[in-house]
């Protein structure tokens, strides 16, 4: 049997990943993953082979993860979050396929929705996630689709907000996003959700704009209609609720 | 102590709850829920009492797990999928506020993800989820989101294509959509995602627009490099991919 599961562990913690995962972790023999998240499980999943690579090794990892499987390994990688989302999982299929590897995608709570339940509920009504990463996306692409979601009045996750060489990502998203949202906009930033060291930060649109984001922070924007409640935020699930 | 919890339980099957869900919903001596949750999860926690009712009482079901809570019984209230995604967290906030109850809302695997965890990695970029559901929200609000969303290139999740009373919901998105998409846009469909029935459709933009969708569909739109990848659809992580 030739299998690869592509397992989103949620944010880290092992409470907050799926029985499901946890199940394809423990039928593995052989585990792929990037450092900081392999960490993460191995005392879990103690008797494993780790097969562990850097940062922007995703191809190397899934390469290796694929040839695992196409030997007669049970294999797994995994994507914090959830696989599917910014995650390996659409790289795996693709190097998969037309090898005979089974591939099983696990699905896991992305940092959109672990993010949200530590503010509160931001993302309760329509929104779009945006990765301000332009790693792989031309800027002007991501420029874009700031410009048409603010203008659309979606709530916006924004995921990858700052790397050590990208530091105005968000500033500049900030902006653009200004343009059609108002200042006062009820927005929010979770480092480190459901991890040691987990921060949350309430404040409006304007604020953001010089906040000071890492590579563990998501960062929320609400939509018109977002407010405070006590020290969090809810988008409500329509224009016409109570 | 008067605790609620927001309990996000996932697609349905028991294994595709994360760990924190099922200890919340051991923690608490009364769940209140929705008739079709409640009896997904009612097997698994025979010992607690349930509180359910029909659809469209969220009000009514939050207003009776806030009462619970504030009468010093630890109650949890049940989402499928994502408790703050189209889900309850929000209203649950705004009724505990100012009462002494303890919020605390436990994020699960909302449609988006375990939809397309079947289907392969429609969403594997940039993404926004609209609800295609009037009730709470003017049509033309809907329209515009749709259009927008469309001209930005996302990929799209459709919540809520349809209900008895709205059938032809979703084929005024695929026309929406298809201003701005090709027709030829790789979409899938997926109905009861993690339950029993499953189905999973891969079908075009243009055939999408004559599916005919039930209240347990999620349905998903590819951007423009969505692509079919076996019997799947992948969506690379980016433009610059290879």
């Amino acid at each position: 049997m030739n299998k690869l599961y592509v397992v989103g562990i949620g944010p880290g913690a092992a409470e907050d990943m799926t029985l499901r995962a946890r199940a394809a972790l423990d039928d593995a023999s052989v585990i792929v993953g990037y450092t900081t998240y392999a960490n993460l499980i191995r005392p879990l999943f103690p008797g494993k082979e780790y097969i562990v690579t850097g940062m922007r090794r995703e191809t190397e990892r899934c390469r290796a993860a694929v040839e695992c499987a196409k030997a007669g390994r049970t294999a797994a990688i995994v994507s914090s979050g959830d696989a599917g989302v910014y995650g390996m999982a659409g790289l795996a299929l693709e190097m998969a396929a037309g090898t005979g590897v089974e591939v099983e995608i696990v699905p896991g709570v992305t940092a959109a929705l672990s993010g949200a339940a530590r503010l509160g509920a931001p993302i309760g009504h329509d929104f779009a996630a945006i990765s301000l990463s332009d790693l792989l996306t031309p800027w002007e692409k991501i420029e874009k689709r700031l410009t048409l979601a603010a203008e659309a009045d979606f709530c916006l996750v924004l995921y990858n907000p700052a790397s050590r060489r990208r530091t105005d990502a968000l500033k500049r998203a900030c902006e653009i996003v200004m343009r059609h949202a108002s200042p006062d906009t009820v927005c929010g930033a979770v480092r480190n959700a459901g991890r040691e060291g987990e921060e949350t930060l309430v404040m409006t649109l304007r604020e953001l704009a010089s906040y000071t984001a890492d590579m563990c922070t998501t960062v929320f924007i609400g939509n018109s209609q977002t407010k405070t409640v006590g020290s969090g935020i809810v988008t409500p699930r329509g224009y016409k609720d109570v």
